[in-house]
């Protein structure tokens, strides 16, 4: 009886996202074990046999740091970019388009969603451009050094026609973040921007990013001062105030774009929570962080 | 958290339905207050959002004799069949599709199911002739009487274009149980008949009859002697044995014809116990009887 | 060689029509019986055949308040409007859907149409709001009484979705005036500003109000004094000098309002006279009253 | 009234061809003056307004001749076929695709048909083969004589794409008969021949001849015996009877092909008198001869 | 080897004008000999099989004055047009129509296109009107002529519907340039003229004039001058010069009016040249001049 | 003038397999640098615009065992196959799908095409299942091992509706050969199988296999005895005979198997030469070995 009443209960969510794209971005922190990844694998595909469109973006920072251990490299980040040589860009294609992308796509298709891989090479899905050297000021002696990041790049645009045949034929898209620039060379993306550039240009509904956090917290030490919504006109407050601060800055960020480039609300939850997708779609009180237009 | 468990379990069951024609036939006996009739055109939205094309036909028996006594006219039957005359035809096409279908096109509609009223009579959907009168044989005498029912018909053909333009177009057809002959002459169905043979003409994929009995009891007093599950070709000796009888026979002999005709399962279920279809189609034990081929 | 000679001079008028929508109201007065409405269904499909999309709204005031009057309920009015309660509202939903609209779907059956009825509550086609409560001046005293209409409403928008895919598909809907509020519950129309809305909705291309006068005529009593043509600018004037009163206003207001969101011409003309419709359409001076933007 | 009593009428024809395909072929003896040809395309207009799909293969020997006979060549004939050398095939494709077909294709847009003029040669849809040389007995001497018929051909092939594609869109398609074999020679075709192939190819309801006698009389002399009906099986011995002689022959033939290979009648009618297109189809006794199957 | 080179070379045009349309004018003073034309048509069939959307107008005006003479008419020209009497249209329409379109429809098929012949009075494809007298002016004594043309036209509009059903379906349009007025009748069309129109009406991407000259030369004796390209801007100034004139001027200026006209390039080329076409579009340095915008 | 009359050469071959399918196997020996491959991908993008539908499949041996052993792990065969385990598999897939295939999609993107990759896990493209473990017999002693291959699996089914979705929407399908079990779980596949299977069922006109020698050689040392054209039943002589022997008997027994299942014609060339796939389809006596039916 109570599936059938919880069935009931969901039903006006079901309604209001019925044959809407919902952007949800994997984080690699999110991706913990085997576990929770087939069980977001399956509320995905649950997301699309109540309606929905659901469209996949991955990360995999720490399954590459891994990789290149392995291979002997040692990963370096300047302002949480990794510098991306030609060999550590090979690593991590292989590892986000070869190992990641195929495992989320077995996982999809196992529950029975019609999942497919793509990256952001295929039909030059997501074109961009190397990103211009970093400056590092010294803090003591003020120097400036400009260091170049290689293989780094930014998005110039997103091409989605890709992605809207396959959404429109019943596909789940799940996308890796590499970019391809002008003359076919493979750029290393951040995987959030990638997640909002596409959830806009495709026209979301929603973006929702899992983490490894439980959204954004007033005491970061205290998962009780989470703060359940924000309107896109308070973010900059709160990362004036501190309170959005450091890995998260850049999350936020990207949801505050999104929201301004026409997704409905954006939203950070705890993806190493079983089903926190659905907990955030079908119930009311939602679980992580909402940001609202 | 629960209302996503269960979201998970009912994952299967919306996978192996989905895009299947699931025929609901609302019963006269069912109906037996507005909110469960309102709860059951819930039900079938739901339906409907989670991806299975939900078509609706419903009884009245109740209904139209309540109006026949309030116009002073006994309401009169021969072997369960109403005795039709040209101003009981009148009654029965006002109460059926002046009232209770325009009834549940309303509930299906408040809860956002995009509901539409037709008739056997629209497009000739419900082709069909006039019975041949019936002959009763007095038990005592042995004397025959031959008894001409008046306006009921019998269904030659089900023309089932406006039904597939419908369900095509994601509308909840909720079809009234008049038959049309070749004259433009209106005539008195049996509800149960029609179900069944809409279902077979639409390939269904389950025929679910709500009615005001549990399913099928061994023993008619006790609910716990429910008979689950019944084998198409049991069905005959659940009636040479008396366990199936009276109203319940053509209940049963419309359930294994549209099994026969290719539905895959069909189902009595009680309608008056609120979600019991949902009850019936997304969990394990289900709730009713289902015969299946 | 007649025959022939007219579906000649007949052409012009259908290249004219050719896949335009002609919305035709019959009115309650118009259907005087059955072989009135059976040869105005007949015209009605010949307008299919011959290229042209009909839609049907039907009225039905005298058959309601026979009802009423056979149940022992008196019908009331005020300026025109039936004071209508909770039962009155059931009658007249069981006499419009239920009889009026089943009878003309046959008759358009009868003759080769694709007749299907459908009502405002059909995915929520004519959306309405109560009337707010009449105020009666008493023409001695001055004093005023305000009085609830009850169920009467009027409408706020039409949907004409289901209207669209139907005559796409060939068929010919038949419309009764009914609407459903914002919480489901049944208003009465009056079905002359139905047939007007919708007719604007739909982008007909002619309005044609089949009633039981001649058209305006300048004199009541004498039907030599018809008026054939009006513009849409002079129609007040009509109004101030009293050559347009009583029943007629909300027809003409009606006719007015649609020519002006739209539609290119509207007719008033006796629908008693057989094949009023087609000689409007067919011959050049037409039979009743036309009202042109 | 009456224009409207005769639509009436004609509403049954009208319903039965609906959206039916209808060959009529102009003969070259029937187009005799520009008034007939005006009036002939109209009612071809006619027949695309109310719903059925004309269309026309035209002929155009009494043209050609006329236009040798200018040009100084001299017509010559062998057992009714036309001998054609290089030069004559010149003249003739000059004259049907380049004269009478224009001519007709502006008569019909003028009628506000979508008129188009295509050739056998176009997408190859008439393709061809030269015909064997004819053998000629001399009644007296017993001789025989070959004579070469020049680029007179026969049809191997309809390929009715282009048909298909102009029908599908509305337009009225106006065929001149000429042929092209495997390597792009024009050949001479019969016209007769032609339309009936075609038809055929098109799955045509009717085949309609119009030409410059009643229809098969018995009395070739007496308008008054024209025999209206005759059942395919009965052709060839109205053909032993003589009764159908000489030139008639080949149309009778043409017929019967065509009605044997599904097209449900073949009508030879006069094409000179006015409408008899219309006449034909839209009255129950018609106005030459129909066959059968 | 060198096969493939080339095709690789040409592989930058061929993605350049992927599913463009491609206007090609066929010159009277082009169409040489039976071997020119038939390579003509193979190249034409090559752009389409390539990707491209080729349509073809022809002139006919050597051909045109060849049968006026041998059916004892003199041609007459002023300033370039030819007095049309009634019998000279006639001749213009059989032979543009009747042979040389049908000449070319052969030979598209034979190289497998999908060739098919259109003039401007199928289904109204150019509306034109009678041009005004031209008033001539005698160099010595001042005299003003005012002479009546007769039958030429100019176009008044261009109605791509049927060009466009036919390139969509693949097929390769072939347009003899003969006008039609309000009231049917034939007229007289400059082909150039036509080529322009019908380029600028379809959004041609190319316009490319086959005639008898190399392109616009500097110095008319030296084919070394000739000019590769012209910008827009530059034409009238080449006119001022009088680099461009005579009968070149309207070809330059309907070039002129197509690039204005949304047109990317239009081409004048020797249409005597093997291959002429291929050349232009496939190689780097062209054959002929570009007027580009 | 060259590129023209190559291309007029070549346009028999453009015709001939206009919208057919070409499925190409770029074999990992036959990638032997990037100058190559990128060759092959611009051939490829060729195809596509001339009319083709190509579809690649690609290998990678080599590159996966440099991958090994820059991981310490050393590459192991039995009969020609690799032996699989786990962590073997992980670099097959991220060298297979992470990099190759991003690789081949870059070069097809960067020349005009719209190359997008997928391998067998997307939507269940490869059904497949683990092979049989190998029995080895010791040639000495005659004993019998048997070893499992691990990971190595063979084609059950192939589920070509992804393919056919990108040929249709002028994409070209790159395909990574692993397979997927019922689990989910990943499984090696010999890629000339896969692309002989793949060819089979999307009904592909040429299947053409890129490797590293010249076809099938009478005497492997002298590349003069190329034999130029097998027909079907010959194959299993040439095995017999041991001039087909060693790694090319699965690649000719692949071939073979096309054929048989409805693949018009496989061939077998040298991918190291230069545009070798165009020579192949573009010149009439080919480059390799062509196996036909």
């Amino acid at each position: 009886m109570e599936t059938v009443n919880i069935l009931i209960e969901a039903l006006p969510y079901i309604k209001k996202f019925h044959k809407k794209k919902i952007l949800i971005k994997y984080g690699g922190h999110a991706m913990i074990d085997d576990t929770t990844m087939s069980s977001t694998a399956r509320d995905t595909v649950l997301l699309k046999y109540v309606g929905m469109k659901p469209i996949v973006v991955h990360g995999g920072g720490p399954e590459i740091s891994r990789s290149m251990n392995k291979l002997g490299k040692e990963p370096k980040f300047i302002g949480g970019l990794r510098i991306t040589d030609q060999e550590t860009m090979e690593i991590i294609k292989m590892v986000l388009v070869g190992k990641i992308n195929t495992d989320i796509v077995s996982k999809v298709c196992v529950h029975g969603g019609k999942g497919i891989g793509i990256s952001g090479k295929d039909n030059l899905l997501l074109n961009a451009r190397k990103r211009a050297p970093q400056v590092i000021v010294d803090g003591e002696t003020g120097e400036e050094t400009t260091i170049d990041l290689g293989l780094v790049g930014e998005i110039d645009s997103v091409n989605p026609e890709v992605i809207d045949m396959l959404t429109m034929n019943d596909y789940i898209p799940i996308i890796s973040p590499i970019g391809v620039d002008d003359r076919g060379n493979t750029l290393n993306l951040n995987a959030d921007t990638v997640a909002g550039d596409v959830a806009s240009s495709v026209d979301a509904e929603k973006l929702i990013i899992l983490t490894d956090v439980p959204g954004i917290l007033e005491d970061p030490n205290d998962p009780e001062t989470l703060i359940k919504k924000v309107q896109a006109d308070e973010v900059m407050e709160l990362i004036d105030q501190g309170i959005v601060k450091d890995g998260m800055i850049p999350k936020v960020m990207t949801c505050l774009q999104a929201v301004e480039n026409g997704v409905s609300s954006a939203h950070i939850i705890d993806g190493r929570i079983q089903h926190s997708v659905l907990l955030e779609i079908f119930t009311k009180k939602g679980i992580g962080t909402m940001i609202k237009g």
